[in-house]
């Protein structure tokens, strides 16, 4: 039974779901780099610790929830990281979005100590991350995976073990090119659509009934259509998620031209100042360069 | 109330579209160039005509489904066409998938002589045309689609009147864009996966639960897994439906880099000598570009 859990990274994932761990009754050390997001969590009722290390030292689970490779490399494994405190036995999980590479590197290093690693991305953004029902996708040995699950159970509804060391990472990049793609395909019908003179509204209703049927066209063929870009899930993530799989996909040879072609759009809505709005926002480059709105 | 029937095309789809309305009760006048399809309708209780004209002198309505749009110019509006007889204030219905230039032209002769049509094409295949749940996406007058729904809910389960002459056709193309990329966008993710020395099935069952739902996941995603390429909806109609599309876009201007890129995809198939294989087969191109099986 798992009691006492770090924290690290609180920002506008990691804090519900260090939150959602406290109500359950976990006891967590904490840590983040931003002061009052440390102080926000200790008022949960968390203990804030002044490094990873710090947050680590007490517990059987560390969790790490930050925005990139590099960070978490330097959190599990740099100064005053997790590795100098963690005791054997213990897992360390790091439900952030990485490379695969990064992913493998740290496990290696982990499992020298006697410490298993998992990797365990999510979907579904700050909102799932709220109403504790996002998508967890784990990685890494069955044992390890079978004592976190719990804790996976209060942050998570759709929880799923999908292999070995790094699986994780690549269910999350398989994830995003199958929502990035999907928005483009909803994007052009719609657009197509508009330019024909017919009613996207109407359009988007009669694809739904049929094998057009997705989450995307339901949620952000609506969005589409109202013009709301607020996020959301950010032009910026979805930028960073698509060049992680593009660039395994360079490393070890994977022919993605529907992936590359995303990632030519997000820098077009990177150069329309876009980082930040909702990644439906695809639908701007395709009226832009169709001279048309839905 | 409709009572009288016309029907053209009995191949896969329509013979038993056909088979529908002569069980709900419907008189039905039909007509292929093929005798044992027509032998086969008649053995169902329909009569047999010698021509479209013959097929569309008696009926409130006449419902065309032909492979192409050539075809369905010829019996609308050809030598011994539907044109020739059908009586003011009837409906001619072309449920086939053709170019929204084709339905126009049509949908403009019939107008002169007082006969209303709807361009109704379906999605669902053979399979939905067996179980009468086909989804069916309208175009034209109001007042024809209200006459003629109760046919089309004997044929299908989502009905939808989308917009005016030529909406249907537009909803299709865009139904079948959506199709194609999504399929483009599981074959991409399922092949990186493998690549990767994950488990496909495990990563297909991990998206379902989140945000990259969608049926052609569901479906097709379990086809790729299995490597069953058994039509299901052949590479041959979606090519052709993607040709459709992207003809209108490029004459009224629509950027579509994403069905642009899945009709190259397409053009691969064909030299693989997959027109006849299942449009999950788009799975194939990216295992060969990427040397790799799911």
């Amino acid at each position: 039974m798992i009691e006492n859990v770090g924290f690290i990274g609180l920002g506008i994932m990691g804090q519900p779901m260090a939150g959602h761990l406290l109500k359950a009754g976990y006891r967590l050390w904490v840590y983040d780099v931003v002061e009052a997001l440390l102080a926000k969590a200790v008022s949960n009722g968390a203990t804030a610790a002044a490094s990873p290390k710090e947050a680590a030292q007490n517990a059987e689970v560390v969790i790490s929830m930050l925005p990139d490779s590099p960070i978490v490399e330097a959190v599990a494994l740099g100064r005053d990281g997790v590795i100098e405190s963690m005791p054997g036995g213990s897992i360390f999980v790091d439900m952030s979005t990485t490379s695969i590479i990064t992913t493998q590197k740290i496990a290696d290093a982990l499992k020298e100590r006697g410490i298993a690693m998992l990797d365990a991305p999510v979907s579904g953004g700050d909102v799932g991350a709220i109403e504790a029902n996002l998508t967890i996708m784990a990685g890494g040995p069955s044992e390890a995976f079978d004592r976190v699950r719990p804790l996976f159970q209060k942050m998570g509804k759709n929880v799923t073990h999908v292999g070995g060391t790094g699986a994780g990472q690549v269910a999350k990049a398989c994830n995003q090119i199958v929502v990035a793609l999907t928005i483009e395909a909803v994007a052009e019908a719609l657009v197509f659509a508009k330019k024909n003179g017919a009613d996207p509204a109407k359009i988007r209703e009669a694809m739904l009934g049929g094998f057009a049927h997705s989450r995307v066209l339901e949620l952000h063929g609506q969005r589409m259509i109202d013009h709301n870009f607020e996020p959301g899930g950010k032009v910026r993530l979805h930028k960073k998620d698509t060049e992680i799989a593009l660039s395994v996909a360079k490393e070890i040879g994977v022919f993605l031209p529907g992936a590359s072609m995303v990632g030519q759009i997000w820098n077009s809505l990177t150069a329309m100042g876009g980082l930040d709005w909702d990644h439906s926002a695809i639908v701007k480059v395709i009226e832009l360069l169709s001279q048309t709105e839905v």
